[in-house]
C-alpha cells in the first residue's frame, strides 16, 4: 500500500516469521505458512495485509476488516472478523512497529561526500558516512559511522555526534554533543544561544551562553525544533527521549530517560524532568521546576509548580486531573446556567 | 508608497479600470478617467492613492482620509469625506485584493537553474522554472512548469510538485505531492517522519511512517510550518487552503478545502477536518477528532471532541461560544467579588 | 569550566578588576589581587571561581558555595560563606553578565567570503566581514562591517544589514531592513508574505503584502522565529528588544523599544506594543490591540482586549494578575468541593 516511489518493501513474509518478530501468538490452526505481502490500517488492508488493533474508537473498522491477520489484546480478540487471522499480543502497537520495520526497513545510508558539501579538513567522518549536497561541516567536528547527514544541514566547529544518526535537511548544530542511533529532523536547531540577558532599561545586558546541549542514545527529535544550549551547566535530553516538531527546550533544561514530549510544547530555562515523563502538545513550564518521573503534563497544560513523580496535571494553572476534572464540571455547570449569571 | 526596492509598481490606472478590477461600481458623477497611482491605508493614502474600508475600528481613519478613493459597502459610504471617490462593494477587501494584485503582481519567474543548485540527472523540471542558488533536487523528482524555488530548499527523492509553486528558502520537501499554485514560504517542513512508535519502558519502538503528504492546488503554507507525512494512509491538505507561520499538522490529518489556519495552531494525528474551517492562533486539536465544515475554532481553544459543522467553539477546554462567554462571565464575576472568594 | 572546545577563557582576572567590570563593591579586607580564572554556577564553582546569587530559590546553593566571589545584593551577605568574598551590587546578574563577557567575549569574526558562498556582483559587504560556506546573497543587498554570517543564510535582494550584526545558520531574510548589532538565530524567517487574504468560498484572494520588516539595532530574534513583513506600513521591532525562539510576529506588528518576548508567544497583526514590555512564553495577543509601555503579559495568557501602560495581565481571555488570581482561587475552591459539584 505504501507508495513504492518512497518506500521499499522488503516482505513478503510467512504469517508464523510474522508473530516471530512482532513476538505475538499464532492461534491453534492457523495457516503459518501463509503469505502476508504488507501492513496496512483496517479500513484499507486486504487479504494479503497484516494490521493491528489498539484504539477502541476503530472497532467498527475491526469489525470489517479483511486483513488477512491482526495484531490484537486477547480480550478484543472476539471482534476480529472469521477471514482474518488474531495475532494476540499485549502490545499490539509495538508488534506492529518491528513487523513494519522488517517489511520497510530505514533506507540504507549510502556512503559518500557529495562534491558539493564542504567539510572542513580537520572535520573526522565515521566509516560509511552519507554527507549530502550543501552539507557544511565545520573545523573539528567528529561524526561516528554510519550516519547520513541531508542537504544543506550545517554542523558547526567541535561538535560531536555518535554512530547511525541522521540529521535532517537545513538542519543546524554548534556547541553539542549527539549519542549514537539519533533522529534529529529537518530544520532541528540545536546548541544555540539561551535567552540569556539581564533585562535593564538602558539596554539588556547579554548573558554568554557558556554551556553545550547533550543528547543521549537513541532520541528523536522533530522538525523546526528548538533546543538551547545552556548557560553555564548543560542542557540534557536524556537517552531514549522523543521529542515532536516546534517544541522549545531552554537552556539548562534536563530532560529525563525516555520522556515523550509532543508537539509545540515549551520547556523554560533550568527546569527538570525525570525519566518517561510525558508532555502533551502545547504544554508549558515556567523555569526552575521540578517535573518528577512519570509524571504526565496534558496538553495545554500551564505548569507552574513543581509535579511529583507519577502525577498527572492538566489546565492553566496546572492542577492535578481530577481537580481539573471538577474545575471543569463546575464551570460548565455554572455556564449553562443561563439564568443566574446575568 | 510600498518601497522600490522590493515592489514594482505597474500603475497608473484610471478610475474605471480600478473599478472594474475590483467589480465594484463607480458612482454617478465621478471622473472615471481620474488617475490612481497606487494603493495605500487609510492613513497614510494620498490624493493619488486607492483605499479600502472594511473594519469599523478604523472608522475615525475613514472620516480623515486624503485617498482619491476607497473600497466601501454602501452602509459606510456616507463617512467618507467629500475629496474621495466611495467604491461601493459588497466584499471591499476582497475588491482591494484585486486591485493590489493589479499593481503589484508578484515577482516573474526568471527561467534558469543556478550554477550552484544541485539538479540529480533523474529530475524533471517543467519549462521556466528558476532555481536559485544552493537548492538540491533529488533522483526522481518532477516539477510543473513556471515553478520557482529558493535559495537552499531541498526536494527529496521522487517528490512531485504541480505548476506554476513557489517554495521558499530553506523549505524541505520529501514523501509528499504538491498541486498547483501552491505557495511554501522559507522553513517549511513537508514530509518527514511522524510522531509514531510504541511507548516502551524499554524503549521507544519506533512505527515506519509509510504514508506521504498530499496539498491541493492553490493552497499557501506559511514560515516553518511543519506538516509530517502519514503513518500509512497520507496527510493530506486540501485545494485552497491557507495554513499560517509555525503550524504543526500531524500524521494522517486530514484537511479539507479552502480552510483557514492560523499561526502556531496544532492539529495531533488523525484528525479530520471538513471544508472551510477556520482554526485561530494557537488553537489545538488532540487526535483523531472530526471538525465539521464550517466549523470555526477559537485562539487558543483546546478541542478534546468532535465538533459539528457550521460550529463555534472557545475556551479549552473548547464549549460551544455562548457557554463559553457565560463562563467567562461567571469567572471574572466570582473574580471580582473579594469578600466572598476568601 | 566551559568546554574549552566551544569557548575560549580570556581570564584569569585579579578580583579588583573582576569587581571594576561588574561595577561592584570589594569589601573591606578583600584580597584585591586574588586571582579569578573563570565563572561557574554555584554549586559548581571552586575556589578560583566567580558566581553569583540573584533567585532566592538557590539559597541553599548559596551557603554550600565554594566559590571564591559571589556577586549579590546587599541584603542577602549574610548568606555568604566565609571563604567566599562578598561582591556587594545592586543588580548582581547584571554585573555577572559584564564580567561573563570579559571572560568569554563573543568569538572573533574572521573577514572573508567562503569560496562556496554565492553574492551577487552587485552586493555590497562592508568591511571585516565572514560569509560562511552555503550562503546565498542576492542583488543589491547592503551589508554593514565586521558581520558574520553563517552557514546556509539566504538574504534576498536589496535587503540591507548594519554593522556588527551576526546571522545565524540557515536563516532567511527578504524584504526587510536591520540595523546595527542585531544577532538573528539559526532558522529565522524574516520578511516573508503576512497571512493576508480576503477569504472567500470561491478560492482565497491574496493581498499583496507590500510593507517591509524593520528590526532597530541591537535587537536578538532567536532561533526559527518568524517575522512577516507588513501589508502595507511595515512590521517594525524596536531598539533593543529580545524575541527568543519560535516566536510568531504577524504583519504590521509594531513592537517598540527594549521589549521582552518569550519563546512561542504570538502577536496577531496589526497590534502595538509600546516600550519595555514582557510577554512570557506562549502568550498569544490577538490583531489590532493596543499593550501600553511597561505592560507584562504573562505566559500562555489570551490577550483579546488593549491592555494599559504598565498592567499586568494573565489568563485566557487575559484579566488583571489580582482579578486572575481570585479566578483561580475561586475555581480551585469550587475544584475541591466534591461534594457540591454533583
Amino acid at each position: 500500500m505504501a507508495d513504492p516511489r518512497f518506500f521499499a518493501n522488503r516482505g513478503p513474509f510467512p504469517l508464523k516469521r510474522i508473530a516471530e518478530i512482532g513476538g505475538a501468538t499464532l492461534p491453534d490452526g492457523a495457516d503459518a505458512g501463509r503469505t502476508i505481502a504488507d501492513v496496512a490500517p483496517l479500513d484499507t488492508a486486504g487479504p494479503n495485509d497484516l494490521s493491528w488493533f489498539d484504539n477502541k474508537r476503530y472497532l467498527d473498522q475491526l469489525r470489517a476488516t479483511k486483513a488477512a491477520a491482526c495484531l490484537i489484546a486477547a480480550k478484543f480478540a472476539g471482534s476480529v472478523p472469521a477471514g482474518t487471522v488474531a495475532l494476540i499480543t499485549d502490545k499490539p502497537y509495538r508488534a506492529y512497529a518491528l513487523i513494519a520495520q522488517a517489511f520497510y526497513p530505514a533506507p540504507p545510508v549510502v556512503p559518500g561526500v557529495h562534491p558539493r558539501a564542504v567539510v572542513h579538513p580537520s572535520a573526522r567522518l565515521g566509516s560509511g558516512c552519507e554527507v549530502a549536497a550543501g552539507v557544511v561541516i565545520e573545523a573539528g567536528v567528529r561524526i561516528g559511522a554510519h550516519c547520513r547527514i541531508d542537504a544543506n544541514a550545517v554542523i558547526d566547529a567541535n561538535v560531536t555526534v555518535g554512530a547511525d544518526c541522521r540529521i535532517g535537511a537545513n538542519a543546524s548544530l554548534s556547541h553539542c554533543q549527539i549519542g549514537n542511533r539519533v533522529t534529529l529532523h529537518p530544520g532541528v536547531r540545536i546548541g544555540q544561544d539561551g535567552f540569556g540577558f539581564a533585562p535593564d532599561p538602558s539596554g539588556h545586558v547579554k548573558v554568554p551562553q557558556l554551556g553545550r546541549v547533550t543528547i543521549g542514545d537513541d532520541c528523536e527529535i522533530g522538525a523546526n525544533t528548538t533546543i538551547d544550549r545552556g548557560s553555564g551547566s548543560d542542557t540534557v535530553v536524556g537517552a531514549g527521549t522523543w521529542i515532536d516538531n516546534l517544541v522549545q527546550i531552554g537552556h539548562n533544561v534536563r530532560i529525563g530517560r525516555g520522556c515523550i514530549i509532543v508537539a509545540q510544547a515549551g520547556i523554560s530555562g533550568s527546569t527538570r524532568l525525570g525519566d518517561f515523563v510525558a508532555l502533551g502538545g502545547q504544554a508549558g513550564l515556567t523555569g526552575h521546576l521540578s517535573i518528577g518521573s512519570g509524571a504526565q503534563i496534558a496538553a495545554q497544560a500551564g505548569v507552574m509548580g513543581d509535579v511529583p513523580a507519577g502525577e498527572t496535571v492538566c489546565g492553566a494553572p496546572a492542577v492535578p486531573i481530577r481537580e481539573f476534572f471538577r474545575q471543569t464540571a463546575v464551570l460548565q455547570r455554572l455556564g449553562k446556567q443561563k439564568g443566574k449569571v446575568e
